[in-house]
């Protein structure tokens, strides 16, 4: 039996979880001071509480920490700021004119709750809040803000972030390669670069694996989309083919998609720099695979296929 | 006869004008690096060109040659950074949710020329633009950029940015003053104090008089709103009161509004710090009041009055 009430210091996973949401509620907090519009506030909230598997920030960190986490406030900050911004991207994507989702992490999606200004205002200020928030926790070391912050623009903005990902569902040809590496690569390499560089080691070396690990969880997200029983994902199923989104699962069929995104796991793996803390990375990356793919879908895959 | 084929150089407002088209091109070409999806780059192109009036980056660059100009390049990044932002703002609320602009700068709206998916992602470029050409032209001053950040993003962002701004037109109760603060007054406050800041003086005597010179702007916007013939804007005319938008024209009255405009412009004159560039400042204010509300309008209002 699992005990109830585990202090959240009591195993590493809980302990960056705790830190996640702490660095979190600390950025909301900062633009919630006086004079602020109240419904906005409660909008912005609504995109990040509660949160899904965080698992950009929860990457970010473990390369912190892999790293000897040698500024703990600043590696909190950059991984709040990534969480901000994968949240931002949900909501706008969410948006009628996107994917007119409903529903997101089983409850309303920011427009359906809140009306789709809101939502486009609360996408908006997150953006700033996950710079704002990076730069005030830098102001002891100013100078290792550029990289952090070109780090954070890169994985977001033009040419190849996840805002031009986004864009490339509006171009006549799309390459699913570029489409991925922008759409979902771009963020997952940001917070691995960007932990290693926190923690004030070289944030280069870490980009492979974190664009590799992206690649994978697109993959595993297509393939979700199609095999996934509906109400399991928290938001709808069979979207790609629905609004005809690139798919690993449409371009390979479900067991070429599954082969690839063991490929991809397997090469993120391998792209982890040598370092103390990799032990602990590959088990948590191993671990998250079981997550993006529940035995019980790849099982079903494997029937259908037989 | 006015000189057809004038230099850009020929004189200080036409100078700054160069310098702040340079910036905003550099700034999106560094977006337009290979594998950049193309219609988003048209689409942010079509957002940021060509331009209104500029007034919030001439503002910044004129603040900061009132100050020495001590780092003309990062001036002209943190002036482009506060048009794009601006720009950005436009994009937003002229989209259906909000606006519904069909036009502006007499031009097609970018939703209406890329579509609505495009404008929202353009929008979210944008945002992450300024930030990005702001942090890359700081460089080699990285100790600096704590405080430039936290300026611009101060200007966009919650409590009191344009967003937050914005977000007031969903609010059941809102104040005229708040609204108007953060809609208009918090980028021109930027302007100011960001362009001190960005020649190497202190920002924060610069403050009043971008935030007093932001809500004159907005009462003058809120004049020539209800005064102005079609057509003459470059966008619709009659919108606050369409949209049941705070104006200070419906509030005042537009004898009422005419003359809280005249008190907030001599209050912005009475608030540029002394300084050798001083006299400059004042004039361009002036030569910009005639521009913000012309004498065939105001002439128009009193003759109505009468």
């Amino acid at each position: 039996m699992k005990p109830q009430h585990q202090a959240p210091e009591a195993n590493p996973k809980a302990r960056i979880g705790h830190r996640i949401e702490q660095a979190l509620r600390r950025a909301l907090a900062a633009g919630e001071a006086p004079g602020h519009p109240p419904r906005l506030a409660a909008a912005m909230r609504h995109a990040v509480f509660p949160g899904g598997a965080r698992i950009r920030p929860q990457l970010a960190l473990s390369v912190a920490l892999a790293c000897g986490d040698g500024d703990p406030l600043l590696a909190d900050a950059a991984a709040a700021a990534i969480e901000l911004l994968h949240c931002a991207s949900l909501v706008h994507d969410d948006l009628p004119c996107f994917d007119a989702a409903l529903t997101r992490r089983g409850v309303e999606t920011v427009h359906v709750a809140y009306g789709e200004r809101l939502a486009v205002l609360a996408g908006d200020a997150l953006i700033v809040l996950a710079f704002q928030s990076l730069a005030a926790a830098a102001t002891h070391a100013p100078q290792r803000l550029p990289v952090l912050l070109g780090i954070v623009a890169r994985s977001v903005g033009m040419p190849l972030g996840i805002v031009a990902g986004q864009a490339w569902e509006c171009e006549p040809r799309v390459s699913l390669a570029e489409y991925q590496r922008a759409k979902t690569g771009a963020l997952f390499a940001a917070a691995t670069e960007l932990g290693a560089e926190a923690a004030g080691q070289p944030g280069v070396p870490w980009r492979d694996f974190g664009q590799r690990l992206g690649q994978a969880y697109q993959v595993a997200d297509d393939i979700r989309d199609v095999a996934s029983e509906p109400g399991a994902l928290g938001k709808p199923v069979g979207q790609d083919q629905a609004l005809c989104r690139p798919s690993a699962a449409a371009d390979l069929g479900l067991l070429g998609a599954m082969a690839h995104f063991r490929t991809l796991l397997a090469s993120a793996v391998a792209a982890i720099p040598g370092c103390r803390g990799a032990p602990a990375l590959r088990a948590l990356v191993r671990a998250e695979a079981d997550r993006l793919l529940p035995s019980a879908i790849t099982a079903e895959i494997a029937r259908l296929a037989a």
